[in-house]
């Protein structure tokens, strides 16, 4: 069995792709990126997700990006829309699929995996630039130079299998495979306990999702929507 | 004028390139990553060297890569080498470079600013694989894809004017350019008070770089070297 680093934030998206990863027969390290993000139920959120699909470990690493700012998800001044919005959308957080990425390469090194799984998705992607098909090709080219492993010849793949499909098929995806979707949280706004907006961009992808995949949404929203 | 992000580590390459950066013009913002170096005194260097060169703007980001471990300078079970070492040395911090340049990423994307600076240099280089200009010229590949500015069409330039140079030209530009030196600390083993060890590779590097310029090095030393 083959080892890989999976980033796992604790919305949707990226517990499928733990799920799929887990069903491709790899031991899973689960790695969350703690950046300051409003949603801090995410990494709650992460916890239970990376416990009920098997991690063999998961890591909770800090970086500050609400320093920098210049998004809603990490500068509180900024709202996070609640109606659909054209182009890149104001939650998008400058660089951070690059950060990640680069934290999870970091953590691949060190445990000499070759094999990194994100859940980015090009189809509906709230229109994020760091989610889009080139842009992982490129980051995984980079990764194949920037290593230790590397200039021993060893190649790194960066898996991203939810880049080409809808929400909806993911949902069915990882439904599928059994992944209880309760455990996530994907509102930009979610309160402390978990329960999400029905309103936000994200929630918005996500209940769309469900209805289209005709399966029952087990969010659990503050509101009736 | 131009702004630019510079990546000030508090060593001589980073300070070098920092002067280098204000005499093309640059307004620069410095970054300093905190990733829970060994050499702690590096910082308190960072501080000076952003002052006295003139930084607009210094920030220091945390993000604790002793989670990881890895190398001699996160992983304090892991010795720092006191004689010249073969292939990549335990000093190597992996993906160190990547992280860095994400962060610095993120900063140019929200000051909306189109130039990075590294000190990174291919010659004496320490055997590191982030170091290659192959690895600069991916990096920057990647990030022109990764940001709101790539998608709006504007490009990013990552300049790495040391990558082509040998220690005793770099201490040679910098002096030039009236750098003091002695507001640096380059030792992977500084004591609190940024005094340097001589052994470590970082070290010789340096004293090998003053030495070949024929100008006079400035460090402090713990011991008589």
């Amino acid at each position: 069995m083959n080892n890989a680093v999976v980033l796992l934030s604790g919305g949707l998206d990226s517990a499928t792709v733990m799920a799929m990863a887990k069903q491709q027969g790899y031991i899973c390290y689960a790695l969350t990126v703690d950046y300051g993000q409003r949603h801090y139920a995410e990494l709650a959120a992460a916890e239970r997700v990376a416990q009920v699909l098997g991690a063999i470990e998961h890591r909770v690493i800090s970086v500050d990006l609400t320093g920098f700012g210049g998004s809603a998800l990490t500068d509180k001044r900024i709202a996070v829309p609640e109606q659909t919005t054209t182009g890149i959308p104001p939650t998008y957080v400058p660089a951070r699929n690059t950060i990640m990425l680069s934290l999870a390469l970091a953590w691949a090194e060190v445990l000499q995996v070759q094999d990194i799984f994100i859940g980015v998705n090009a189809v509906d992607f709230s229109g994020y630039p760091d989610c889009r098909p080139e842009y992982i090709a490129a980051f995984e080219s980079m990764a194949n130079l920037a290593t230790k492993a590397a200039v021993e010849g060893k190649s790194l793949t960066l898996h991203a299998p939810l880049l080409h499909l809808s929400k909806a098929d993911i949902v069915k995806s990882g439904t599928r495979l059994g992944l209880d979707y309760s455990l996530t949280v994907s509102c930009y706004q979610a309160d402390s306990n978990g329960r999400a907006c029905a309103l936000c961009d994200s929630c918005q992808l996500r209940r769309a999702g469900f209805k289209t995949a005709g399966i029952i949404d087990p969010t659990r929203y503050r509101i009736t929507g």
